[in-house]
């Protein structure tokens, strides 16, 4: 019943059921009590953590719900208050989700950054409940003449409200004498009963009681970035690499990277990450494939941070110089590409905090500085930070680095291994450096497990690392993406990266080319944000024998990749990322995650999905619906029936509706049971969009 | 690692985990993060709901469990410190759960009524963690003299702690010597770092660093009987009431009734819980089977309460008088049974507070009192209380009829539909009642969503009906008891009553004496708490047609029943009631609820549950282990094989042990997987005790 608003963006919202603002009287407080008088409880957004806020990113279409509920058969209605950063005052009707649990729900989409305010307020919807009884008794011929005298009075309070418009108020005084005039039938009472405009007034201003306001809570929202983005990774030193006369290769630099830079832009990414691109230790270096020995012209792992040249606030003497960089940032948003940043917060044996701050290590009783180690493992080249010994200085130290960096022109940093350092640590560096920029983005690498990864999300991590790499099979992705997409989406932001450095999964390792073509389809679907490892789109799938990760891995050295000739011989997935990235920006409903819901098919390995978002909540005003079909064993065609509850995108069940595959072209006839074959060899997923023409 | 120490109950608390008392050093705090420099998030006992108290029984084994982890491999310790009513402090270990989710848990008993705090502590194992390394590295032949100076370094910090005992501190300065001395062999200081009495002292008293004391929780003990008890429920105006010379019946009484009481206290049950005993009204009351039309004799449903005879406060003068029902309560207690009143908050027409007080009723347009409805359907035998229209003078008067009820001698009230009031009515009323006199338990008949039936509880309800009559198969049971046990456990206790007057589930309409047999065992052994309202043991099962109630509803004449005959004739389940119930009196195992775990069988309808009590938790400080295996299809014979994960009671995997059926007397020995063979017409279930000597 509720009136459905599409809200101007310049107002910082959009609202699925925006109300006009109208004053509340609550209901008398009672000091002693916990509960008010309608109960209102469970809100969301919300975090598990007492003092954290939940967050949102500027755009996203944010479920605001809430448990409510009255004793007896009396109906309510709840409102969601919201205030915006500026203070802007807005009000949304929910509505009840009918799921036996006695939740709420409106989907509101705040476009404005900053700290929000929200809160539930819950009423006795008087109409509501006269009108339900009305219709019963009075077509059962039950009490109707009090039915009519309560209806007539009922109008009567609603016309006294001052704040309805004067229109309204006195075709309510007419509905109240109709309802008390004799020759008026009680069919024709019941007309009134039934009138669509009285109950689109009442909706959009409900005559209320028992008014019940809960508690405020906040919501941060951040830029959208924060939650959307399409990720590429390369190492600056392999692109431009050249291999010299004597076999040794030969860095890559700032300005050979920054010719690739139009060539990821073109496949569509938002995001460029860099692993570090400081000075790397010469003390224990690291030789290919991670082995303890050195050759000459090994370049080091990236991650083990420090040289004589400088530390964390250096460039790599390999790459340029600081201008250099500051070029390539230039470079790079001249081609749409943000750089986001490594924050490795540790040392090579030869970095110039050892000797200048000994105190940010840990001394053994022989004097050594202690290395990093999985007892009784040991890792030689990186000194892990005591943080503990010198709080304060490490905390300036850090902060002193990221505004460099900031300064630079970068405003994402992708955080190595957060969970290897004190939670409070983060919750303080993020919290002072977005009080000094909002725009300031941090991804935790937190593979580890649910707890940590989840309390750093909670202490402010905009995005994380996921399980995504590990979730391969269609039961897994099922859980997967259910509990991202909604038990931990108040607080967490997956980014679903489909390789890294670090990781190339036995699905990727054995599944030859289906098995990278459908991930990438259901990262760059199902994610909002999602992210893909130079390499991925060669194919690169041998591992190191033993490990999780690529031989001859670019952690250890140059790698040189022919791009363009992958590409002529058709041996690139270059074109396929392109055409996913092309698809997200076309379809606003990808760009969110809360809006996935899993839908089925009866084939053990056909996992099926959709995205809606109502027209509304969309930056272009149209409804937009993307069902994808996808076929996650890499090793067979799979036929089956795929079921879908259509209500999703509005369908009533057994209609049907045309869809058109984003990939092939193909079109179909679609409805809630449809026949579908997907070879992985061919084409293992369908990214069907649902066409606005109904039949 | 941890010492188990049985504590005196004298203490007001039992532990599993019980530790000397020392002073903590916090680590430095910093005001400007809200995560702890050891995070410890998601505490248990908790509730939902901000502002309200989680609560358990006193005797009751509860689990307190936190979050907590730390960054990087170093090893944590997590204690809780526990705050008696009376002050006294104790402090407990927890250990890890080691279920990927870094939950710690302890069980702790307490025995003492009253509010309780709790804060959980965690801290650097420092000693753990060098005992890890070393252990690994000392046989590695790595890094030895530094791990045996790191030992040394801190054992001698150890030994300076004054508030280990002097006996400790010398041992511990002689293994920090012996690490140092070069004549002593590294495989003697192997054995240092693996000496049993070193771990026990380190475990007693842990060598701490980084110590986070997280927030103060509360918990709320209440008396045993909120949370354990057999209850049986009878109309005293059948108990005695005979049939007269012209077929209508004469009521039974108080006197009468107080004849019964002796049988059902032999048949072992705590608690005897009557229907309201209040004057009945005459306007529109109901006549047989739910009729509108009355014969005379009729008696009427207890439930619409007050006539010219009195209102809530008063007796129906057919069950006698105010002393009479004193001389009942007293009998009642001299057979060892509490008396639970029913507390319906709702009139007859001509209840006193009609014309006393008609602003507690909702007047209509047309001046008359509005029934109860549910439209268009009208109960024209009750008037519902408005409970907004003078909510103070509604307050004053329950409480008054509450307090009423304690001046003779009722401490236990079964609240009827507690959902169709408000919920901070009930808030209020239980806060008042209970801090005038704890031991006063509120019984909610919420048969009503989860969301107000967990409020209920949250809001004060020492125990809740629940959805256990329609949770009949295996699965379905499952469901239930795992979420009874647990995720509900901290606020919500479930009577498990196996019928009422209102509910005769089709499961024991069709399903025979085995369906009684079966659903009495469940209830008595999964419950703490469980119930039988008469006429259940004589297998009456005949519906009113189209309903789920009872045909020929007591709650509507007079039941004369012929318990005797009927036990003659092998026709009555109290035997086995009584055997059940002298099973719940010599278990203290079965007299908890969180302490029941799902195992399982490879059968559909072969549940598998076991209670285990640890002697440190137990009142008579025995170990006390029983499994349930129960054939939940009444209408054949199973057999199948039962897994069990004997663990939970100390048995290794694959160990035997001797178990005793405490039905039949049967014996055999069992281990982690057993046969077993269930005839639903014979005995349908197995109450298996684990016999303390294991082979």
């Amino acid at each position: 019943m509720a009136t459905t608003t599409r809200t101007a963006p310049s107002k910082g919202w959009r609202s699925t059921a925006e109300l006009p603002l109208r004053p509340v009287t609550p209901y008398q407080a009672r000091p002693d009590t916990v509960a008010g008088r309608i109960p209102l409880t469970l809100p969301r957004p919300s975090v598990p953590d007492p003092g954290f806020r939940p967050s949102a990113f500027a755009g996203e279409a944010v479920p605001f719900q809430v448990t409510a509920f009255r004793e007896g058969h009396d109906l309510i209605g709840v409102h969601v208050r919201l205030f915006s950063p500026t203070g802007e005052e807005s009000l949304h009707r929910l509505s009840p989700l009918h799921d036996g649990f006695d939740r709420w729900c409106v989907l509101v989409s705040p476009t404005a950054q900053g700290i929000w305010r929200f809160r539930f307020e819950a009423f006795g919807d008087d109409f509501a409940t006269w009108a339900h009884a009305a219709e019963l008794k009075i077509a059962a011929g039950v009490d109707v003449a009090l039915m009519r005298e309560s209806g007539a009075l009922l109008f009567q309070r609603a016309a006294a409200e001052k704040t309805r418009p004067t229109a309204e108020r006195r075709r309510l005084e007419a509905a109240a004498a109709r309802l008390r005039e004799a020759t008026v039938t009680d069919d024709a009472a019941l007309e009134i009963v039934r009138d669509g405009d009285l109950a689109a007034a009442f909706a959009a201003r409900p005559l209320q009681s028992l008014v019940t306001i809960g508690a405020t809570y906040e919501l941060l929202v951040e830029r959208e970035r924060a939650g959307v983005g399409a990720w590429y990774e390369f190492f600056p030193r392999s692109e431009g690499a050249t291999v010299q006369q004597d076999g040794t290769v030969r860095s890559g630099t700032f300005r050979t990277a920054a010719q690739r830079l139009p060539a990821v832009a073109a496949m569509g990414f938002d995001v460029l990450y860099l692993p570090p691109i400081h000075p790397i230790g010469e003390r224990n270096r690291k030789g290919r494939n991670n082995t303890l020995e050195t050759n000459p012209g090994d370049p080091g792992s990236p991650w083990a941070i420090g040289s004589s040249a400088g530390g964390h606030d250096t460039v790599h003497p390999d790459l340029g110089t600081l201008a250099d960089f500051r070029d390539f940032v230039n470079a790079a948003a001249d081609n749409g590409l943000e750089i986001a940043l490594d924050l490795a917060l540790q040392a090579a044996p030869d970095h110039p905090w050892v000797t200048e701050h000994p105190e940010w290590f840990t001394t053994l009783p022989d004097g050594t500085i202690a290395y990093a180690e999985n007892p009784p493992k040991k890792y030689q080249d990186i000194y892990p930070v005591n943080f503990d010994n010198d709080p304060d200085g490490i905390r300036a130290e850090v902060l002193r680095i990221v505004r460099h960096w900031i300064a630079q022109g970068v405003k994402i940093f992708r955080v190595d291994n957060p969970h290897t350092k004190p939670l409070q640590f983060w919750e303080w560096l993020i919290a002072t450096v977005t009080d000094e920029n909002p725009d300031v983005i941090f991804l935790a690498e937190a593979f580890t497990r649910p707890a940590p990864m989840q309390r750093l999300a909670i202490a402010g991590f905009q995005q994380s690392y996921s399980y995504f790499t590990w979730r391969n099979t269609k039961a897994e992705l099922e859980e997967f993406l259910g509990s991202v997409s909604d038990e931990t989406a108040d607080f967490m932001r997956p980014n679903l990266f489909v390789n890294t450095p670090d990781i190339l999964t036995e699905y990727l390792q054995y599944g030859g080319r289906p098995a990278y073509r459908v991930r990438a389809a259901i990262a760059a679907t199902a994610g909002a944000s999602y992210g893909v490892y130079a390499g991925y789109e060669l194919y690169e799938n041998v591992a190191r024998p033993g490990s999780e990760e690529n031989i001859d891995n670019e952690k250890y050295e140059y790698k040189l990749r022919d791009w363009a000739g992958a590409q002529a011989r058709g041996d690139s997935l270059a074109p396929f990322l392109t055409r996913l990235n092309e698809i997200r920006r076309a379809h606003p409903a990808l760009r969110q995650l809360r809006n996935l819901r899993l839908h089925w098919s009866d084939d053990d390995a056909v996992l099926v999905y959709a995205k809606h978002l109502p027209a509304a909540l969309s930056p272009d005003a149209v409804d937009d619906t993307i069902i994808v079909v996808a076929n996650v064993d890499p090793h067979s065609a799979r036929q089956t029936t795929v079921h879908l509850d259509t209500r999703q995108w509005g369908v009533r069940p057994g209609d049907s509706f045309e869809v058109v595959d984003l990939i092939t072209g193909a079109e179909w006839t679609w409805a809630d049971h449809n026949f579908v074959r997907l070879d992985a060899f061919h084409e293992p997923a369908h990214i069907l969009h649902v066409k606005k023409e109904q039949r």
